[in-house]
């Protein structure tokens, strides 16, 4: 089976086996079928134990030979000594994608690499393939479809990710992540390549996130990926950098590491931009599902606070940002509300721009709105702290301005303890203006960004 | 006057002259006095307005001169161009401590520069001492005292902030910073030395944090510092790194910048902690006040996925914090629990042991006091998910933990998004525990708060 139609079987199944699904349910029970059934999983669920007639109301089989239809994806959830003979009693049932939830296997030692070949041995008999072991399997929030043994949230959004973990299915602080899921655990079979062939082409997907220990076909992973970056943004977090993060890869995903430069070197090559860690991961996922992709390399700043001024310089410095001097016709408009004294660069400073007789919100829209016309200027960056009536007046001012102006990234940094989020929350809610955490965090995000935006036009001009 | 006793007089005056008060009340209308009130300031206010005879309330007077006694400390918010006048009025009144606010002097031009110098010299003559220009005065959170012209936030938490900018003072996302704030705006006289003795002896105070740049008087700082790092730790955010950052720093706090690599020679000689950015000065603090003194470079870790074992490893080597081998009695009672293909290490997959049957809070318990208890390990890091039921038994344990051993620091990443923030939150209530918003900012804090420790017991040997 090619690799579209495989994950395809496994992130958008019709049917589901769930074999060694557990009798209880409730928290800690790890009850699969419970957690796909508070989802609103529509596909048709066969659940396998043979220890009981019935779980949560629904009939069970006492094996995967006794189900009535052959279903697109079996999910083994016994203990790890149990898997083999339930593997190959799927592939025998015609089951095409099997997902072994255990650990103990690669991750453990020699021994358990050893049962683990055999299993994707066996499954390849019957042409099977298998995803994991030590998977969470997988999740499509447009389905409703999970099977992480955990019932971990899901949004729609257009993020495709492809982990040798389950920690994303949690998601992030700040962002749930899972549109779409495939955790290749192990990696015994079902690989990065197979899931960046299936996002490459699904429409749900308008970016893809990996989490990556260890890549083993690498010419195979790099000719996949750059037929994805040509048409969508693949971000990279790759962990186990050195010999101590590469011993935990190895007990945590059976992963070989390999050399971390090479890495770097095979990312940029086919224009998969590497994340140093979850931050910048989240960061770049919402930058680039908010912010129009345009080039964004130069930057206009409007500031509250000039030390905003000098940060943001200091960023644009270490991630090759540019501020440039703004036109001539931007200057002109800003000094005719601004006091006599003030030179009107870039960065703005907006706190004595406000402060000068205009009233603020006039202010704000006039040094706001040139900046947005301002051709020399590709995207604005605007600092503001959480106080009143500082930032309503910003917030409003800049709603109305992203809904006039689409082509422009507007980035914000509010520095205030926005306790309660809601000027982030209802700037964010307009999906085109981004908060970040800091003035580094924006600056790297754009300038990634930019990054992105440079390397798809060199490749559309080769 | 000596340092301490002048920065006394600027953060816990018992009476302050507002020189050129707004008539208006309410947002947008900068009057300090309001703010003053609205916060509770219980010293004596003398608003100074020559055209009304009150304003909220409160009797004013035409000029300094009629005043019924001197204050401790004149706020003159009044455009540029009259502070001159003002701050000799003030200083022949007898004041010593002159907050200047307005912007416009050295941050303007050389012409600037020479009337900021004026001033100055007229204060000098009268053995006034002047805070800014280019100030938002000072804060203090003890006596509801904050002569910002912005309605800020304080607490009351044990922070000396010392910075050229009144940014701080709105504090940064997730903190409130202003226990103290001296706003040294362009340091025409006032320098960071002088917060810096006020602040080595202040027991309100016992973290400082500086927002820094340029330092004028190199040799003296230096000195004070290490004075004040000897008995509590300094924090530094140096901006204005390179080119474009000196550029907007001159133009911010009319500031010498100067060459990066020396402040670097110089905050590590005089043991002074510098941060790349507002995260890591916000991570740094809440470490410090939650987190014990103690040795912090041997890393225990609990994990809910291995994923952020190896992410944390990676961070460790980065960072230069170990990972050593749990003691033999740790591996043994985890052991007892753990299932048996599971390799007891550190860090630990406290997700394979915790489904291992002794049911979750009892695994936690038993890994979580192991550790705490294992003389191999000097703090813990704990990684969980934002799921249920996971997190809600890692928090009922910690918390007891944190009660019961309180010398070694427990930080943790929650990984999931924990929207509302209930558990980090739960977990910071008991002062203890701080959660950290990815693996390489705990890391990071831990391994500062470690080269501090270092740095006094080096000190100390010597």
């Amino acid at each position: 089976m090619d690799s579209v139609s495989l994950v395809k079987q496994i992130l958008e199944p019709r049917s589901v086996a769930l074999v060694g699904l557990p009798r209880d349910a409730g928290p800690e029970s790890r009850n699969v079928m419970e957690y796909l059934l508070r989802h609103g999983y529509e596909g048709r669920i066969f659940p396998v134990n043979p220890n009981c007639p019935e779980i949560l109301g629904v009939k069970t089989y006492c094996s995967v030979r006794d189900l009535p239809e052959t279903p697109d994806l079996a999910v083994i959830a016994t203990p790890q000594h149990l898997a083999l003979s339930l593997v190959q009693e799927s592939a025998e049932k015609g089951i095409k994608a099997i997902a072994v939830v255990a650990q103990g296997f690669a991750d453990a030692d020699a021994e358990g690499g050893k049962r683990q070949q055999e299993i994707v041995s066996v499954a390849h008999r019957y042409g099977a393939r298998v995803l994991g072991p030590n998977t969470f399997g997988a999740a499509n929030a447009f389905l409703n479809f999970n099977t992480a043994f955990a019932l971990t949230p899901m949004r729609r959004v257009p993020i495709g990710m492809i982990c040798q973990s389950g920690f994303p299915f949690a998601g992030f602080p700040r962002m749930v992540v899972v549109g779409k899921a495939l955790d290749i655990g192990n990696t015994s079979d079902v690989d990065f390549s197979d899931g960046l062939e299936y996002f490459a082409g699904d429409d749900q997907t308008r970016l893809v996130a990996l989490y990556v220990e260890g890549i083993r076909d690498g010419r195979r992973f790099m000719e996949t990926a750059q037929r994805v970056t040509a048409r969508k943004p693949v971000i990279a977090l790759k962990a186990g950098k050195g010999v101590s993060g590469a011993r935990v890869a190895s007990s945590h995903s059976g992963s070989l590491t390999g050399v971390d430069r090479v890495y770097d070197a095979a990312f940029k090559q086919c224009g998969v931009l590497r994340v140093e860690d979850t931050e910048e991961l989240v960061d770049l996922c919402r930058a680039f599902l908010a912010l129009p992709k345009s080039r964004v390399r130069r930057l206009g700043v409007l500031t509250m606070t000039m030390a905003g001024g000098t940060m943001v310089a200091d960023a644009c410095e270490k991630y090759n940002m540019k501020l440039p001097a703004f036109s001539e016709d931007t200057v002109r408009k800003v000094a005719a509300l601004a006091p006599p004294w003030l030179r009107i660069g870039n960065p703005l400073d907006q706190g004595a721009v406000n402060f000068s007789g205009a009233g603020p919100r006039k202010a704000i829209r006039v040094s706001l709105e040139a900046v947005l016309e301002d051709p020399a200027i590709d995207a604005v960056l605007v600092i503001i702290p959480a106080l009143e009536p500082e930032h309503r007046n910003f917030r409003d001012v800049a709603l109305e301005m992203a809904a006039r102006y689409g082509e422009k990234p507007v980035a914000f940094w509010i520095y205030g303890p926005d306790f309660d989020g809601s000027t982030a929350a209802d700037l964010e809610s307009t999906g085109r203006i981004v908060n970040f955490g800091s003035l580094d965090r924006a600056v790297r995000a754009l300038s990634r960004m930019a990054k992105y935006a440079e390397y798809v036009e060199t490749r559309n001009d080769e």
